[in-house]
């Protein structure tokens, strides 16, 4: 007899880590609709519908705005993959966890990787990208919007326009970014640009939105190849080097978005329906006033912190609105104070990696779990922790302040 | 004002082409259920279980068994970029679609590939098998299971032995037949197998389980890299080449399944949710019942459709139970009857490709589809769509020769 387990029913959690959060009720209703075959025209619109639902949220006119099948990682990798070709010099600036991240994936594509560095809580400034730029003259640079292993986001205005003058490309992560601060991919000229639904978009980990221009597209076609099984007649091959991953090959993937609707992957139809829906409830309650609910929560969560005697890490000057780095106190146990809350009030704040760990928590304020009641329940149940852990704040102090910031006092 | 379209409201189709399948509606209730944090212990007691699950559905003891965020092709690549090495010879048998995909995969990789061919609507015998092995001493055997393309299914029995003989790895696509017919790992000693949900799993595409042996461990496990945000002190480098891929680094999402729990992705958690249900789902079922059901529609189908003077595509003998192929009669137009097919009934039956397009039509009887309902619909459609494009089959001969099958007339 197999051992088939029970039902699912897992317990109601308020997700104030950096990620994934709370799914908005009306994405997970979107998400249960019947099953479309991939070619069917109602799911062809869909997917129309859905490119041009992105095109609102990363505020581009770029007709190749549409959907990866996988984590956002899977975007930034199929980016990456397709527009680095061995040898290409890719310039990354790293400031946090992800520019890691991307450093490492463009050593996999077999670039020639460069890479600055800012210590974790920092971002560059703009001449700093500008000199690193000049000096490598880097075919791509890749960089990070905003970092949550730091809760930076890095100003990228004014990027894209020295890049062009330089004849760089320029990559950008926003996975952190897309839904809770102004990620405005046309305005500051960035060439291609991944997210993914699970942070400020109030959508499921699995499907990662992006967006390329023309500039993209032209790279890309170069290096376009056909699946034996489906080339169609007198198909040409591109004269580029052929992209390293079939899965994340963006020539491919234009095709099947494209009109030609050549057959690739078979859609991840729930997650389409999902990400279609968490567009349209961002866009519903329209850009920038989503962005100021962000910022809100933030101004609230820190006031709220600050007069608990807590201090906060990093620049603040550049901390993203919907994650907040809080230096734990001395001599508090980092995992017991995150497990107390978990336990007792089934709120989950974040750890951190590599040299902040043990050192600040993560909360998040994000998507459709930044809500005024989810950022005072917080501030209240870490009084409680932070007291049972020998850290006294002074009663009610962070709750007030957050109320009173709420109320604009 | 921003377009962001209606709501969502698709229309109920019948999905009877090679997949994807109508979900079964279990599974998208388990879909449904509120996120939890990556790291939550009842999320990672979550993630074991569906290990368990695919365990057992694999039929293996295998303790990497889990999921790739990604449709089944992901699985696919994920393997091959984990499994080959750069100037690794690779065979691939090649009887449809799809052992193309997995040659092209594996060139990408950089491997030397040598393809073997069969004519599409055949398979090849143990004795050819064993011969291309033995005359080319791959490193790794690449094998389609069942190809949707040409509804054939590969005997695996017997090959795996063979291969242990002369130190080839072999790797098994079981996407078209995991959950419709035996998929026996252990027994037919596969080394590594990557599937998909959107078929006879009955769930969402976009979720890729897998499963390998220790014999691939042993070798990814000399390939193991790791990020440099979140490097363990005194971690020690594989010696072997690293995987061309981050997202599909193998070594990668088995410290992410196992016991160190190394953050790599954020797991697709309603993906997960509907993977742990689908495969609940089949073995609540029983693997043998579920193979039965889909054995039986397949004799009714065949049976109605020839009782309508069609003439089937291909080795029955090798035919998957879950697939058939049907030749479209001389003269009638193709997409005509398949869009008069959903248009009127709201049934979807498949196409073709390459060599067998517009010669032969598709129709699935898969998961949660695979009823005898659905069966019948489909042939009494059938025979009205036909007749209005001028193939005038016997009036009710199809559906009364399935019903005399389904009685085990």
């Amino acid at each position: 007899m197999p051992n088939i387990f029970d039902e699912l029913n897992p317990p109601h959690r308020i997700l104030m880590g950096p990620g994934p959060v709370g799914i908005d009720p009306r994405v997970l209703r979107a998400m249960s609709m019947p099953m479309l075959g991939q070619f069917d025209p109602v799911f062809t619109t869909y997917m129309n519908e859905t490119m041009e639902l992105y095109r609102q949220v990363f505020q581009t006119k770029n007709k190749w705005t549409f959907l990866v099948d996988g984590s956002a990682r899977a975007g930034a990798e199929m980016l990456l993959v397709s527009l680095i070709s061995p040898g290409d010099k890719v310039l990354v600036p790293v400031f946090g966890r992800f520019g890691h991240l991307l450093a490492e994936i463009a050593r996999r594509c077999r670039a020639e990787v460069v890479e600055i560095s800012r210590e974790w809580g920092t971002v560059f400034t703009a001449a700093e990208l500008t000199a690193a730029i000049e000096q490598h003259k880097p075919k791509i640079l890749a960089i990070v919007h905003g970092d949550t292993s730091t809760t930076m986001a890095q100003p990228l205005d004014g990027i894209g326009e020295v890049c062009r003058k330089h004849g760089v490309l320029v990559y950008a992560d926003a996975t952190a970014t897309l839904g809770g601060m102004n990620v405005d991919v046309d305005g500051w000229k960035l060439d291609a640009v991944s997210a993914g639904l699970q942070k400020c978009m109030s959508g499921p980990p699995g499907s990662a939105p992006v967006t390329v221009n023309e500039r993209v597209a032209e790279l890309v076609k170069r290096r376009k190849h056909v699946e034996a099984g489906i080339k169609p007649a007198g198909f040409v091959e591109g004269d580029g080097p052929i992209i390293q991953s079939n899965y994340f090959d963006l020539a491919m993937l234009m095709d099947y978005w494209g009109d030609s609707r050549l057959n690739h992957h078979t859609e991840a139809a729930t997650m389409l329906y999902g990400a279609r829906e968490a567009a349209r409830v961002v866009l519903m309650e329209g850009l920038e006033p989503c962005f100021a609910r962000h910022r809100q929560a933030s101004a609230a969560l820190t006031a709220g912190l600050t007069a608990m005697g807590l201090k906060l890490f990093g620049d603040q000057a550049h901390k993203m609105p919907n994650v907040t780095g809080v230096v734990i106190p001395q001599g508090v146990d980092p995992d017991g104070v995150r497990r107390m809350m978990l336990d007792n009030f089934s709120i989950e704040i974040g750890t951190s990696f590599g040299p902040l760990h043990g050192k600040i928590w993560r909360i998040g304020t994000m998507g459709y779990v930044c809500r005024k009641e989810n950022v005072l329940a917080c501030l209240d149940a870490l009084e409680v922790c932070l007291r049972k852990f020998g850290f006294n704040a002074p009663a009610g102090a962070g709750v007030a302040a957050a109320q009173a910031a709420y109320a604009g006092k």
